[in-house]
């Protein structure tokens, strides 16, 4: 069945029923002019919004649709796991062509919906409409946090700490764009998860929320050293990363090796990484170490912070790395 | 200077100096991964998200980008307004043509922003990214009520009521799409300011808290019966709408005379009026229309919630009358 004739309401219904009941933060969910909302505890609320565009984001015959997704609420999650957060709940504004199959839409708000109740926050509502040739999905995020982690709360001689590893997202891509693997699925099994099915940092958040002082940190989706610019902006100080120190991931070597490409660009500015950048004053590094490490998760020191502006890469001898680009600016041309 | 030399970063940079602080209720606004908000006293929060695209929902031939701000936020916003809430805070997210000039998407954030602060909001976050051809808008707006207003609350016996006057939104469609003026600011003024600067009804939320009960109601957003089916499915009862009360504008009623088509049709199944729908206690609807007159909004008595299913619109005389077409359904082909 097309959606077309299921219709739209048709849709919102079998949405409806699929999600059920979901959150006990959520009063009223799907099929109000509003969701309802009643945050337990005394936190701060937390918004984001995130887009993504077929073309632009994603391409269909790279994902399934329940990839698609779960990746772009991975994106949008992720947000909220940077500012120290949990998430609430999850309302998707689609736009899908008319002539689209009706499983296809289901399955695209099943990986949302996955995606949202596997990291705690129910799916509570949004909108849809007719996109005459392009899929489009805005995922909201409403979250909360005690104690919200800035991008401008960096200090002098704050250590730059980066959760697990990078260039996964890069590798993934780079297979892809260049037709070495057909889809997600054919990608090498440490990339296809990295790439298919992003895991935002909830518990990275969850744990270091214990420390005593909230964190800066800011989730890598632009790629890191457009990321830390945003960081070094916002505080007003100097990032400095070290690239010898940074936790280049193996299948990301593999990949760059075979392929006669270093796979440090690939680690400094690839984007979708979804990995965290944290700026720890150096006191409380030991112990977010062995937080974080608690959930399996591995924290490497990528470098500092110093007086000054702006993001200075050094290699292994203090001399500075030019980059090929700086990372992700959607309305430039690539 | 166009979208792609400006920069998505640019872009932001001048969003954020345009907005400025806002709102006491946002901690953080535009900037960082998540906008921060704390909500003002004890309410619940209300979300709501309304997609907006190109061609379907505005053409801008029809409308400056001003106006295509405006009109989207203000849909949104009357989400709010229907929830019986007041709106805190919008975000957006906008998929923009990178050869698009800076200007015009200035512009746009301008009526967006416009509409937010007119109505108590902050312009606090979003997401920007390039779309290769048509403009789309996501604007998500959170509010709160501390006795939110549902669909489902609909008792048997309570009155139909319905704001201010109906069927503008459709004539202006008709001038519109028929060619006999060019664009918003070609049609007369009682159907300009209607369809290019809606207004949600905040003013008649806010009244009608004061009242001993929360009401049921809903938005007119998808057309007059078509929204009052989803507050008799919600409700479980039937709605009876009497046509020969409904408030129709005189403006709607000229230039149905002109184009030989009746305008009760307009003011049965238009869409995108942003009227309230409302199901209140008989013993209520005195001193309902006695607050809002107040605030210079009529409410009309145009029916009752009766025992049983779905919509029934009579004629003066009792007699059912048939629709050309139930309303809006954005999958299916009008």
């Amino acid at each position: 069945m097309r959606l077309e004739e299921l219709g739209e309401f048709g849709l919102i219904a079998r949405i409806a029923e699929a999600v059920g009941a979901g959150h006990e933060s959520v009063v009223v969910g799907i099929g109000d002019d509003a969701a309802v909302i009643e945050p337990a505890g005394a936190g701060h609320l937390l918004v984001t919004t995130d887009a993504c565009l077929e073309g632009q984001h994603f391409r269909r015959q790279w994902l399934t649709a329940q990839q698609i997704g779960w990746r772009a609420t991975a994106a949008a999650l992720s947000d909220i796991a940077a500012m120290g957060g949990e998430a609430l709940a999850v309302f998707v504004s689609a736009g899908l062509p008319p002539a689209e199959e009706a499983t296809f839409a289901e399955q695209l708000i099943c990986g949302i919906h996955e995606a949202a109740t596997e990291h705690g926050a129910a799916l509570a509502g949004g909108d849809t409409c007719a996109s005459p040739d392009r899929i489009y999905l805005d995922i909201v995020v409403v979250g909360q946090a005690e104690r919200p982690w800035l991008r401008s709360t960096a200090q002098l001689d704050d250590v730059l700490l980066v959760t697990n590893t990078l260039g996964e997202a890069a590798a993934a891509l780079h297979l892809l764009e260049g037709g070495l693997v057909e889809n997600a699925d054919g990608l090498p099994p440490a990339l296809r998860h990295r790439f298919a099915r992003p895991t935002p940092q909830f518990a990275v958040a969850r744990c270091l929320q214990q420390l005593s002082q909230p964190l800066c940190a800011i989730d890598i989706s632009d790629g890191l050293v457009q990321d830390a610019a945003h960081v070094a902006e916002a505080s007003a100080v100097a990032l400095t990363i070290q690239a010898s120190r940074l936790p280049v991931a193996e299948a990301c070597r593999e990949v760059a090796v075979q392929g006669d490409v270093d796979p440090l660009q690939w680690a400094l500015t690839g984007g979708e990484e979804y990995e965290l950048l944290l700026a720890v004053p150096r006191g409380l590094v030991e112990q977010a170490c062995a937080l974080v490490e608690a959930e399996g998760v591995k924290l490497t020191e990528i470098g500092f912070v110093a007086a000054g502006t702006g993001v200075t890469v050094l290699d292994a001898d203090g001399n500075e790395i030019e980059l090929d680009r700086g990372g992700w600016d959607h309305f430039a041309s690539h």
